[in-house]
């Protein structure tokens, strides 16, 4: 804790009337939860759900930073991974906040990445019809994607977060410093979707990253300006759109494929997890739009060459192991998004920051492209 | 269906912004329930959630009216009773209604009493993080209560309705034919929550109900009034107070006695039914209120004469069996409601029509007053 010097947080506003809340970032934040917590809620309690790695690095600094601010604390621990999105592992949490007597005023703090986030968001939504949530993400991936929207859920087995509530959370911690415990693979995953912010909606911030990633790698003030500029990009989407209704969609660019690898993989993170999926599909998506008459080569060139410096994957051929079919990716797709009268809705662009929703995407051409690009 | 002629409807509108929907109250209006929810959502489809005594008896003419309609459907039958607001028929209900394909435009229907509607609006609340909600409430409790206000959930080893969500429906369709194939108990039970109405805010109501009582049992028209009433006093006070953060608390008359009574016989029905509780409940917090020199003995007198009249219990002796003594009782509310300062919340009353919320109430007068009733 002595190494860390905390400086002055960034706070990005979500606003959601009166649900809108706080987005705090910066390195070291973690040894200051418990004065911040204790100033949002006096009196408040607190069920702590982790997973095991997070409890075995960062677990003592919080409980210490609550134990100094009077915060009282239960910590529930549920395997690290994604299986741990499931009934089961709601239910036993569920019963768990109830026997530690928690109330409503009460709060489900998640303190992990995107799995301990969607579960514990879901349990905090649906003890005693909704509780006070505060999220602590601990991987890049969390801090800028899914700590930001109130999406929260578990996994069915007719498919992921199927099952879940809309619950915004009351307050968010974003320590910088957390992410120098991730593995590289791990980070550099996460730094897809800060690209992608760029990306969809902002060239100057994708120029700033090209500038400056090896700064956000090192752990540099580039990395907190780098999460607190996506999470305001999202939160200014999700502010116009908190149900999905329409421009939300824009933050899946480079989704509809990546989801479709993920799903062709099993979902088997050896082989591919969720940021690389989404960079190869954002390399997709860009040469699928030039391919259709809307963006330069040049510009696809552009962004494949800042995916490819960051070391993140750009082509289905990186993924290991053998692919099914294109036949099989347009399948997944098309049970995936709805096929609306035989057209396919995409995230398409027209250059950086120039990404659009397009309703009218003949399926055939997506088979043609993807047959191509499964044999390059 | 030919037996029966429908009317037009009375509308009551649950004003709640966006969320704002319609209870339509008439005799013989499920038979219009197919057009009635084609109209509301074209090309929708419905997951039917009902319990077994209610589709024997009523299943075929809805499903008739939703065939005629156009409007898909799928049935999920749950067993009769309490026992099926679990974790283990909400997982399976959400499995179920993923399985059949429903996207988030689709609704789940309600389609039973209290029970079923809990248990389908949670299902509705969770699946897709949000589905449309549909309740066709069969029971006189259902159509005056739960149906109106989006308390929805299951029960968890730790208490009632512990699990669950804010979930408004789109529609409310409160057939009072239905109520003609209820047992004379379970009527009259749902009958105290009408009652209820008058005494916590509306005098002119409960005079109205001890003149026209006799034609809601029987059926008449009084019957879709005396619905319309409770259900508009019911809107009225959720449209203000959506989330039980003050005056929705008067909903609660009789129900801080009545609740302690139900847990007392560990909710068995052959001896308790809530709304015999809430009945008995009623009179005790009128007594209560008298012992505190709030209210007049007469006005006490003149409510519990028309409880009993109606045929409810009015006194804790009427339970059969043995009662436990007036300290687990006093234990038992101070659970329930949290004693704050060693003083408990109750509702109490100045009169038909005048019930209050009073934060400052003595346990030890509850004990003793208890102790009195229990030796009566």
């Amino acid at each position: 804790m002595t190494s860390v010097s905390p400086t002055e947080p960034i706070t990005v506003r979500v606003d959601l009337g009166a649900r809108s809340y706080d987005i705090l970032i910066g390195r070291g934040l973690l040894a200051s939860a418990g004065e911040r917590i204790a100033a949002l809620m006096p009196g408040g309690r607190l069920a702590i759900i982790t997973d095991a790695t997070v409890a075995r690095l960062h677990l003592p600094t919080l409980t210490a930073s609550l134990d100094a601010a009077g915060v009282g604390s239960t910590v529930m621990t549920v395997p690290a991974g994604e299986q741990s999105k499931c009934f089961a592992e709601y239910q036993r949490l569920c019963d768990e906040v109830l026997a530690a007597r928690l109330e409503r005023g009460d709060a489900v703090l998640a303190f992990g990445g995107g799995v301990v986030g969607d579960l514990a968001g879901f349990v905090a939504a649906s003890v005693r019809r909704g509780m006070s949530f505060i999220q602590i993400p601990t991987t890049l991936l969390s801090q800028v994607d899914s700590s930001v929207g109130g999406k929260t859920g578990i996994n069915s087995r007719h498919g992921k977060n199927l099952i879940g509530a809309f619950h915004q959370p009351d307050l968010v911690l974003a320590d910088t410093a957390l992410l120098d415990t991730l593995s590289e693979r791990e980070f550099r995953a996460g730094y897809a979707e800060v690209a992608k912010y760029g990306l969809l909606g902002d060239a100057a911030f994708f120029d700033w990253l090209e500038q400056n990633w090896q700064d956000i790698f090192a752990g540099g003030p580039a990395r907190e300006e780098a999460v607190a500029r996506s999470c305001a990009a999202k939160a200014a989407t999700v502010s116009a759109d908190e149900r999905e209704s329409g421009q939300r969609a824009l933050l899946n660019l480079g989704h509809t494929f990546g989801h479709a690898l993920e799903s062709a993989v099993d979902y088997a993170n050896e082989r591919l997890v969720h940021g690389e999926g989404v960079a190869i599909g954002m390399a997709l998506a860009h040469e699928f739009s030039a391919r259709l008459g809307l963006v330069d080569d040049a510009v696809v060139a552009r962004v494949v060459a800042h995916l490819q410096e960051v070391g993140l994957p750009v082509r289905i051929g990186q993924i290991p192991g053998q692919m099914p079919p294109a036949g099989t990716l347009l399948d997944i797709i098309a049970q995936d998004k709805k096929v609306s009268r035989g057209a396919l809705t995409f995230i398409l662009t027209r250059g950086i920051g120039q990404a659009f929703v397009e309703k009218g995407v003949d399926p055939a051409a997506v088979r043609d492209f993807l047959e191509e690009k499964l044999r390059s």
